[in-house]
C-alpha cells in the first residue's frame, strides 16, 4: 500500500491545558497487518475528558501515554485488511485505535458494529464506552432504585446526558448541573430532566436546595470542585456518590478536594469510583438494552461531531475543557 | 434529697477550639425520678472528638446541643433511685447522661453492665461505643478480609487503638499513624502493630509507602487533612476508606477536603461514612465477642483516665485536640 498514516503523538507532558507544543504531528507509511492482525481506517475519534489524565506521568488505571507515542483514543472505522479470523474487510469496528488515520490491531477489545442500526458516532456514544460508563456507573456503582432523586453534573456532556435519561427511564427525579442556559434548556426540554442548574451563575447551593427538596440519593459526578461540594451538601441517608470524573480539576496543578466530604460521614453515605473496563463481560447485554431504549425513543444519543483531520484533534480536545460540547464530542475524519 | 447536681452547659457556640466562655457551670437540686425513670450518679464521662461536632449549630446525625443545655456526653454510673421496672438501685449502667453528676433517664439507651467483669471506664471504651465503633466500622463498613493491609489514623486514640488490634486478630498487616514517638512505640510494642508512623515528623508519604509496600486495602480514618490524603495515595484496587472522624478538621473554620480523592476513581475504591448507633441491634453480640478477646488477652482496652469534677470537663476535652491522650479519654468524677 502507498497510503500515508497521519498521526498525533504526545510530544511533551502538559502542565495545565495542553498546548500545541505538547503534540507532534507525524506521518508514516501505513503498515501491513501481520498474521492475526487487522488494519483499520479510522473514521471517528472519541474525544474524552479522560484523555487529559492519560497524558500525565502518573500511575493510573491505564499506563500513561508515553512521550512520542500515538495519543491513545477510542475510535471507530472500517477494516481494510485482515489477517485475523474474526474480522473481514468491510467490517465496521470500534476500538482503542489512537489518534491516527490507520491503526493496526490484534483484535483485542475491538468490537464489530452494525452501521445500518446506528451511525458510527453513536457506537462511540450511547452504544459505546460512553453509554456503558453511564449504565454501569448509575446502576451498579450508584445502586439506583426506582423513584430516587438523581443529581448529575456535567449533565449536558456525553456521559451525563445519558445518565440523566437512564434515571428518567427508571422513574427517578433527575436534576442536572451544566454550564450555560442553552445546555440547561436542552436538558429540561428535549431530555426531560426535572430541573437543570447552570453552575456558571450565582447561588448554585441555594438553587440546588430548591431543586432537591428531598435531598439527593445518587450523585453522579463528572466535574469535581465546587460542583462536587454542592452535591455533597444535599446527600440523603445512605446516598451514593458515583465518581466518574472531575473535568474541572484535570488542568489545575493541584486538585481541590471536596471540603464537604464529611457529609458522607453524617449521612452514612458512600463515594465510590469506577472504571468502565471492569464491566467488559457485561457490555453486550447492556448495549442491547441501550439499543432497545434508543429504538423506542426513550433514550437519545446526541453527538457533537467536529469534521476535520487528525490535525484538528488538539483543538477539538480543548473544546471539552471550555465546555463547548453538548453531548458526545466526536472528531469525524474526512 | 438534698444533693446538688453540678452541670456543664453549652453557653455559646465555639469558633475553633472551645474556650472557657463557651461553657456555663451550673448547679441545681438533684431531681426525683418520676414513674418510669431512674436517677443515676455519674462516675465516668466519655470524652470524645465527636463532642466538638455536637456543639455546632448545623444538622447532623444528632441534633446540635442547644444553648444552655447540659452538654451531651456518654457516661457510666450507678442507679441510686429507680421507678423503672428494668433497673434496681445499685445497678451499674452506661448511657447518654450528659456532663453532670446526676442524671434522670427513662432508660432509653441505658445498658446495665457488670463491674466485676471490667471497670466502668472499660464499658465506655472497648466494651462501649468506642469498641462498637471500631468493630462495625472495620468489619461492616470496611468489609475487612483476613490478610489485608489495614491503615488506621488516630491510631493511638480510643477507636484507632482498637481498630488496629481487631485487624491483628484477623491476621492483617496493620500500620498506624499517630502523633509522637511515644504513641508509636506503644502501638508497635504493646499493641503489636506492624508499623507506626509519626505524622508530626516529615516525609509521612514516603514512610507510608515504605510501610505499605502492597498498598492499603482498608483505611480507617479518624483524622482527615494531610493524613487522609497520605492514606488515599496508597489505596489498592477496590480499597475501602472508612470515614469515622476528622479530628484535625473539627476546630478549623473550613474543612480541608482530600485533594487525593480521585484515587478512589482510579482504584475503583470506596469512601464511606457510618454512625455507630445504626448498629444498636447488634451491640450485644459484638460486645460479647469483644469481651472474649479482652479476657483472652488478645485485645487491650487502654483508658486515659483524668480524675476530677465535672468542672474539669472543658479542659479535659481540649486534651483530645492537643493529642495528649493515649487510648480512651475518660473523666472520672470523684
Amino acid at each position: 500500500m502507498d497510503l500515508v498514516n497521519h498521526q498525533i503523538r504526545l510530544a511533551a507532558r502538559p502542565s495545565g491545558l495542553p498546548t500545541p507544543s505538547d503534540w507532534a504531528h507525524t506521518e508514516e507509511a501505513v503498515p501491513e497487518p501481520a498474521e492475526g492482525q487487522i488494519l483499520v481506517r479510522v473514521s471517528h475519534l472519541s474525544v474524552d475528558p479522560a484523555m487529559r489524565g492519560w497524558m500525565n506521568d502518573q500511575p493510573s488505571y491505564l499506563p500513561p501515554v508515553g512521550i512520542n507515542e500515538v495519543m491513545r483514543a477510542l475510535g471507530a472505522g472500517e477494516v481494510i485488511a485482515s489477517r485475523h479470523p474474526g474480522f473481514t474487510v468491510g467490517d465496521h469496528v470500534t476500538g482503542a485505535f489512537g489518534v491516527q488515520e490507520y491503526a493496526l490491531s490484534d483484535g483485542d477489545g475491538v468490537l464489530t458494529v452494525d452501521p445500518s442500526s446506528a451511525g458510527l458516532s453513536t457506537y462511540l456514544s450511547a452504544l459505546g464506552m460512553t453509554g456503558m460508563t453511564a449504565y454501569f456507573g448509575l446502576f451498579d456503582v450508584g445502586q439506583l432504585k426506582d423513584g430516587e432523586t438523581v443529581l448529575v453534573s456535567g449533565a449536558a456532556g456525553a456521559v451525563g446526558s445519558i445518565v440523566g435519561q437512564l434515571a428518567k427511564i427508571k422513574g427517578c427525579r433527575v436534576v442536572g448541573i451544566a454550564g450555560g442556559a442553552e445546555k440547561c434548556a436542552w436538558l429540561t426540554g428535549e431530555l426531560g430532566f426535572d430541573a437543570a442548574l447552570d453552575h456558571r451563575t450565582d447561588g448554585l447551593g441555594r438553587r440546588l436546595r430548591e431543586a432537591t427538596p428531598d435531598g439527593v440519593d445518587v450523585f453522579f459526578d463528572n466535574v469535581g470542585g465546587p460542583v462536587l461540594d454542592a452535591g455533597l451538601a444535599r446527600l440523603t441517608l445512605r446516598a451514593r456518590v458515583v465518581l466518574c470524573g472531575a473535568i474541572s480539576q484535570y488542568n489545575s496543578g493541584t486538585v481541590a478536594g471536596p471540603s464537604n466530604y464529611l457529609s458522607l460521614l453524617v449521612n452514612r453515605a458512600r463515594m465510590e469510583g469506577f472504571i468502565v473496563f471492569d464491566y467488559a463481560d457485561r457490555y453486550a447485554d447492556a448495549t442491547a438494552e441501550m439499543a432497545g431504549w434508543l429504538k423506542a425513543g426513550r433514550l437519545r444519543s446526541r453527538e457533537d461531531v467536529v469534521t476535520g483531520t487528525v490535525a484538528d484533534f488538539p483543538d477539538t480536545l480543548l473544546k471539552l475543557f471550555r465546555g463547548e460540547n453538548t453531548g458526545k464530542l466526536v472528531l469525524e475524519i474526512h
